[in-house]
C-alpha cells in the first residue's frame, strides 16, 4: 500500500478515521489530513499528513506540515493552513515510499517552512 | 465495522498504522492501543482507545483512557498504564455502538479514573 509507515521510534502514526478537509487561507480545497504523526511521550501531534492530488485514490502524495502550520476551523470542521498550495506542493513529500521520519527529516521539513524544529528524542 | 468512529467535532479519531502494545505497571499485557483521540484544535491527544480481549480480532471492546494514565517506556517501545487491568475492565467502553464522545461522556470517563476533566471546546 502506498501509504506512509510508522517513521521512528518516538513518534507514532495514526491515520484518520473520517478524513478532514484542508484548504489554503483563499478558499482552495488543497486536499485532506491523511494522519497525524503523534509525539509518543508527549501525546502532542508534531506533524499532519496531508494527502494531495491523484484521482480516485490513485496518484495521491503525501505531505508532512508541522502541525503549528494548521489552524482548525470549528464552525466548518476543517483546518486552514497558512502556507499557499505553491509551497506547499513543492514541500517534503513521498508517493509510494515513506522516508524515515527522523530528526534529520523533521529539521529538513521544518527548514522548508521555516518554523522551529521539533525535538523528537 | 466495530470501530468506534470520530466522536465529536471537537475529537477526531486516528488509529494507529502500527499497533502499540499496552501493559500494566505488573508486566501483564493488557492490550494494544487501538487509537488516539486527538484534540482537533490543540493538537493534544486526550485519550488513548485501547483494544482489549477478544481472539483474532472478534469480541474486542473499546476503552478510552485519559492519556495522561499512560507512560511510554522507549525502550521497549510500548505504553505502561498506571491502572491495573482490573479496573480498566470494568470501565467505561463498547464493543460495536461507539459512544457519542462529547463533554459528558469525556467526564464520565474522567470521573471513572479519577483524573481532571478535559474541556473539550
Amino acid at each position: 500500500m502506498a501509504t506512509p509507515d510508522a517513521p521512528t521510534q518516538q513518534l507514532a502514526q495514526a491515520a484518520l478515521s473520517s478524513s478532514m478537509k484542508v484548504e489554503s487561507r483563499d478558499g482552495d480545497v488543497t486536499g485532506s489530513v491523511y494522519s497525524f504523526l503523534v509525539h509518543k511521550d508527549s501525546g502532542r501531534v508534531t506533524h499532519a499528513v496531508l494527502s494531495l492530488g491523484g484521482f480516485l485514490g490513485v496518484g495521491k502524495s503525501y505531505y508532512p506540515l508541522p502541525f503549528e502550520l494548521l489552524q482548525f476551523d470549528p464552525v466548518r470542521d476543517r483546518y486552514v493552513v497558512t502556507v499557499d498550495k505553491r509551497m506547499l506542493e513543492g514541500g517534503p513529500s513521498w508517493a509510494s515510499n515513506a522516508p524515515v521520519f527522523d530528526q534529520a527529516y523533521a529539521d529538513r521539513v521544518a527548514s522548508y517552512y521555516g518554523v522551529r524544529a521539533e525535538r523528537l528524542a
